[in-house]
């Protein structure tokens, strides 16, 4: 089997710049889930992502309707029973991206440039699944067929934490039925230490509004006996935390399962120091938990985070109002064993018990993730070990991932099947963020990973 | 001369619903000086009552530039130079408004609805410095004449703080020059309970932004070491306030002439209770300094507000990301003897003496008024009393205003003269908030008693 995927490599170098040309062209169209304005956009998307995949040769290739977007499906099964069955997952919708957020070039008007292909999406997660979409492709253009069967399961609501994926996923399970689901959607931190994820944070995102006098008031007419919402927020904000930069809420770290001696010293290997750390994402110096080094306080400890504040006026100029309301959207990457409902639980009754009697107060839940852990010595992980031996040319090391991809634990839960997060993102990609990019060497050379994996996988 | 001024008086009754129908006019012109877009509406503001004044008999009618938005300047110096002459300041530019507040009527569209005009700018302050030139048409277009000289001086900017006011008073001190100042843009509490302000709170408004990371930042992979800077923002605010709601900036109170037992006893005398506060607001509970009460909090002693307050995302949905930076509008009413100047230096050094090393913090001083205070028992202020009891039918209070007009003590230090606050609005007109109104029986009493003041004045 060793020569079809030695073919498929040869193909996919030989077509990589039509690879990345047919990839500007799905980061164009701005597939933002999170924001209502842009559903003909995701929908777009969807059809594109279907009309390549048909393209390619894979088979029953479907935009499929669920509560929300739609879900692009295809299969390829000519590996026949005997083989394994490949789930790819992946997400074809994008965060918000504006250019006056910072982007030196326009957000959905993709450039190559020192080596990196730059656009919202580019890594996050147009690139990367195309990874696989490119690989299946190297082999049905040359052998006419692939080494174990495959199925694509690529969602549109991953930025909004996939609210109707789980009841896909259940209203479809036979057909998506697989013996090991593949993930591209995560990073390493140089392109000489790629990563194998074997765990990922969990998620619970909510809201908080204070609401103060009905209307606006004039800060001076009212202003000395009226509680201003905003500061009642910040009063409430300032004591979620401790001063030792742990959760102030109760119960908060109940169920956190301690890390053991041994993973503790398998992070260590990954772990950044504070020059790194700072030189990647700028910040004056490093916070947090001082009982816990930087790579285990960004990936296997929980955290919660202000992600919004908003309150009065925030345009030019001064105007002189107590403002009505003030909100906060909030959201606690969460750890195994923590139950996503069970913090925004805690959370809530903790904010409600600290609100004063000057305001009302409306705590309301976004959404939830749970987190997941697989064990890393199963023979998927291992397979996939060794692809990137022989692709990548560096052996992978298994980390934890600090971000939240709630479908993980569900595949791993619903089909009883391990997941293996194989990501091809570096960790200064600028996902989420103005300038987004993708590296064109990893995007080359996760395709073969990827070809050689398919191999792996047949062998097992 | 009392049979000119009933003269006047019955001439602006026959005139009633003409001299609202100009009022619409203006207030259909969207002055808005906080938002430079709205630039050509200032401009169209201007012309329109400089127009209006030229009608209605002043002369030397301009519409005169300064840095920023010009000032309508008429004089009638008829009287002679044996009058006393009257300086009326007002202002024609006004606050955003926008439907989407929760106005129930277009802002810029006036109704008259109840008894009340709607409209943004309705009594803050087209309506009331409206009043003063109505008053003196009354007269001119019945006896040819009136009983003092008169100047006005209508701005554009005091929603701004006036910035360039004060420039234009020092350069055109000789043109502006008068014997007693009257500014009608503030409030009484009931129709039956007229009071004239011999006092107003300064103000020190100012900007602080707090950056953490360079670029916004994925929650998920950098969540746990890096300091959130609305965290940061959060934790600095929540120390600007003691727990028994005084202001914990060093020095704050230093300069504040404490109140009088005789003082306090006057103002006792227009508190509110709880209940009336609550009514008037909305808010559930009143908040403060316990030490004084409702009246005193929100006119004779300082505060410290948030106007406005931004971080991240508060767009629709989640969005999972550590913000790269925060900010908020904060200011603070002064009173006598507070210097704005000293204020800002001593919020600005507690705010980074408090500021953490893990983020950058910016402080910057927006604008400055300073506070003003008059005796009551000068013959300007005692005639003002006579002409409320002779027009409007009730004895007015003096008390302490809670708002900021810069002008008021430049004015008063420039010139070495009195300004008499004349406020003809009510309390509950919902100035700087959705359904801005104006008593139209009180436009009219104000007219009839700003008559008879001018009356009063000549025979001082």
């Amino acid at each position: 089997m060793t020569q079809l995927s030695d073919t498929a490599r040869e193909y996919s170098r030989a077509n990589a710049e039509r690879f990345r040309l047919e990839l500007h062209e799905l980061l164009r169209i701005p597939s933002v889930s999170t924001d209502p304005a842009h559903a003909p956009d995701i929908q777009r998307a969807a059809d594109w992502l279907a009309a390549n995949m048909t393209d390619l040769g894979l088979d029953k290739v479907q935009v499929m309707p669920t509560a929300g977007y739609p879900v692009v499906y295809g299969e390829w099964l000519g590996a026949g029973p005997d083989q394994p069955t490949v789930l790819v997952y992946g997400h074809y919708d994008v965060v918000p991206a504006e250019m006056a957020d910072g982007w030196e070039t326009p957000p959905f008007e993709p450039v190559e440039k020192d080596g990196k292909i730059y656009g919202r999406g580019a890594t996050d997660d147009k690139g990367q699944l195309f990874i696989h979409a490119k690989a299946l492709e190297s082999y049905l253009k040359t052998a006419g067929r692939a080494p174990v069967n495959m199925k694509f399961l690529i969602e549109g609501e991953e930025e909004i934490s996939s609210p109707n994926l789980t009841p896909f996923i259940k209203a479809n399970l036979d057909l998506l039925m697989a013996d090991v689901c593949i993930i591209s959607d995560t990073s390493m931190r140089t392109i000489d230490e790629p990563a194998i994820l074997h765990s990922l944070r969990g998620m619970t995102y909510l809201e908080v509004e204070v609401q103060g006098p009905t209307d606006d008031l004039h800060s001076g007419l009212w202003g000395g006996a009226t509680h201003n919402p905003a500061l009642a927020l910040v009063e409430i904000l300032a004591k979620l935390y401790n001063p030792d930069n742990t959760i102030a809420v109760p119960g908060f770290y109940d169920d956190v399962v301690p890390l053991t001696a041994d993973e503790r010293a398998m992070i260590a290997k990954t772990d950044l120091t504070e020059a790194q750390f700072k030189q990647s994402t700028g910040v004056p110096a490093i916070w947090g938990d001082a009982d816990y080094n930087i790579r285990e306080r960004i990936s296997a400890r929980p955290t919660l985070d202000i992600n919004g504040l908003w309150s009065g006026w925030s345009g030019p100029g001064p105007k002189t109002i107590i403002p009505a309301k003030a909100g906060v959207k909030l959201s606690s990457r969460l750890v195994g064993n923590q139950d996503p409902h069970k913090i925004y639980d805690q959370i809530k009754a903790y904010i409600e018990s600290i609100a004063p009697p000057t305001v009302t107060v409306d705590v309301k839940l976004i959404t939830t993730g749970k987190p997941a852990l697989f064990a890393f010595d199963i023979p998927e992980m291992q397979a996939a070990s060794r692809a990137y031996e022989t692709a990548w040319g560096a052996s992978p090391v298994f980390t934890r991932g600090g971000g939240s991809i709630p479908v993980v634990a569900e595949i791993a839960d619903l089909m009883g099947i391990p997941v293996v997060m194989m990501g091809f993102g570096l960790d200064d990609d600028g996902l989420h963020s103005p300038n987004e990019r993708f590296s064109i060497e990893m995007f080359h050379r996760g395709i073969e990973t990827a070809i050689v994996y398919l191999d792996e996988l047949a062998q097992l």
